[in-house]
């Protein structure tokens, strides 16, 4: 069943765990899915010996990337049309993640509504990795 | 070589092809990466013959995640802190994506400053699939 407005009032929040340990397989996968094969992200040995990071860590849009998912899971497809936000923490391998999104406004126009979320995604700490906002066209 | 802040201008234009002739195959790498599994990208019986569409098609966080490469690529590693935009139109296998990213403010702040960029990524017929802001921190 697809998200319909009137399932929807401001301050309703849906939160998905987006990812349950986070491997260093699945960043080497963004790696290979992105094109950016930045060795801090896929190489320990650089990023532990050279680069002096406790060990090697996700790409930001890979954090990105799996929080655009829980929306547009919620959402619906091609109902999301702008999404941003600030990578505020690391995400490092063993991580899992919890994205949410909250409905800060709904503009009702005709056959059709436009929803704007605040999104966040936090770690196992409830450190907030990533933090912005997104907006959906809603039937 | 890291950029700097005298290396930058307001008005200063960065365009990269991200991705010359996207492949079916790098969208289905998307989904692995990702975990978004919608088979409007990946399965071309359901996209074309169930949903009405003229072929797969990429999830809108790969369009994203090949402009974010550009960005960190530009600014360098750990210095974007904000990115965000509309997806403004399909991308399809076949398409060859630009991604630009044009000086909009620089802030100084003691050592560092903050960089603002307009952000814009279009495909072979200079059609915007992307539009949108980023923000860095440049030493």
């Amino acid at each position: 069943m697809a998200l319909r407005t009137e399932d929807l009032h401001v301050g309703q929040s849906h939160e998905v765990v987006v990812v349950d340990n986070l491997t260093r397989t699945q960043i080497v996968q963004y790696a290979g899915a992105s094109g950016d094969y930045n060795p801090l992200h896929t190489d320990e040995i650089f990023a532990t010996q050279v680069a002096g990071y406790p060990s090697v860590f996700a790409h930001g849009m890979l954090t990105m990337g799996m929080t655009g998912r829980m929306l547009t899971d919620y959402v619906g497809d091609g109902r999301l049309f702008g999404f941003g936000g600030r990578f505020t923490n690391q995400v490092w391998p063993g991580d899992t993640l919890t994205a949410s999104a909250t409905v800060t406004s709904i503009e009702q126009r005709d056959e059709s509504s436009t929803v704007f979320f605040e999104v966040a995604t936090r770690n196992q700490d409830n450190v907030i990795v990533f933090s912005g906002t997104a907006s959906a066209r809603i039937d």
